[in-house]
């Protein structure tokens, strides 16, 4: 199926399934968009829509093969078409980014890191670690389409700029302050205090 | 107004406005739903909703008082509730969590970090870094509410299961598996690679 012809809103629940998927135990052949639904807390109906326009696979009481869901997904998601992207701000955070290893398999590679105290590599992996002021010039010889921003607050927007100048069309944005930036470019707000505090309030049963 | 009587799903975009009004410049003293629903990308009429059912202070045309409004929210959320949390696993994720100072402003206090290599003390605020062996003692000692999960996948079902045993009834969950809880115990799964995944697919135009 062509990602073009699904639903925007099917098509943003797909990471969700595929991670889902790929987190479970090895010896699971099959699943059913009934079980996914319950563990992901989705409603039943959504699930088995959502996967009858991803997957033509589905037999009914057996469930979905999990290693075929798996790649059909893979195929809608265009996992083959790898996005470079680079992080500014390599402090825990921005580190942890850096050498997770998780993004790949989204077709996601971070390819370097930016500080004002360059490092030259990072710890586990030995991805470059380099001062600001090569930035533009790394955006410029590769093709990094995310910048990742964990840069203190006051100086995110600064950092934003020098992206956006740099053709970046992304910004994952970690810091807490809101970025102006033209039209064309999307930003995505991380909030980690906000993700917490959810949590917390169902801690407390509000 | 009493947490009591507000809808599920306001309540749950009240740590989103709350996070946004703190990030404005301190020169904005008055904000209107308009521009809140703008820059979250949230409906207008839902913004203003909300905002009606935690404040009375908005007046037409003017807005509402910023400062008003976050105090507002600050009660309904009951941030004077304090929660004690803890990190088991202080690599740079875990790092990054246990020195992130943006948590006790939503009433979340990150108490201190377990891990197998245990460091003493985290580097920048100094907050204990101890033996896996010492959580029970510690959660039975300090009213710890929330578990942060940042081992690997591998040992991620053994922690929880360490944390509900200790009475943690919350848990926040970055290790890419499904974990098994009790029905009383509440889990959030932390998706990075989901979350930049959904970037990406903005950023290619999906």
């Amino acid at each position: 199926m062509d990602a073009n012809m699904i639903p925007k809103r099917t098509l943003k629940r797909l990471p969700i399934y595929l991670h889902y998927l790929r987190s479970l135990p090895e010896e699971v052949a099959h699943i059913s968009a009934t079980t996914m639904a319950k563990n992901l807390e989705l409603g039943d109906v959504q699930v088995r829509k959502d996967l009858a326009f991803v997957s033509k696979t589905g037999r009914q009481k057996i469930g979905h093969s999990k290693q075929m869901l798996i790649e059909d997904i893979e195929k809608c998601l265009h996992l083959n078409n790898q996005t470079g992207a680079v992080v500014v701000g390599v402090g825990n955070l921005g580190q942890a980014l850096l050498e997770y290893g998780g993004f790949s398999k989204f077709g996601i590679h971070v390819l370097a890191g930016f500080d004002i105290e360059p490092l030259g590599k990072s710890l586990k992996t030995e991805k470059p670690v380099c001062a600001m002021n090569r930035l533009r010039a790394f955006c410029n010889t590769y093709a990094v389409g995310i910048g990742i921003i964990t840069v203190p607050a006051d100086s995110a927007q600064a950092v934003c700029d020098v992206l956006v100048d740099c053709g970046v069309k992304a910004i994952w944005n970690f810091a807490p302050v809101q970025l102006k930036v033209p039209e064309d470019v999307v930003v995505h707000n991380e909030n980690l205090a906000v993700s917490l505090t959810l949590l917390r309030m169902d801690f407390l049963k509000m």
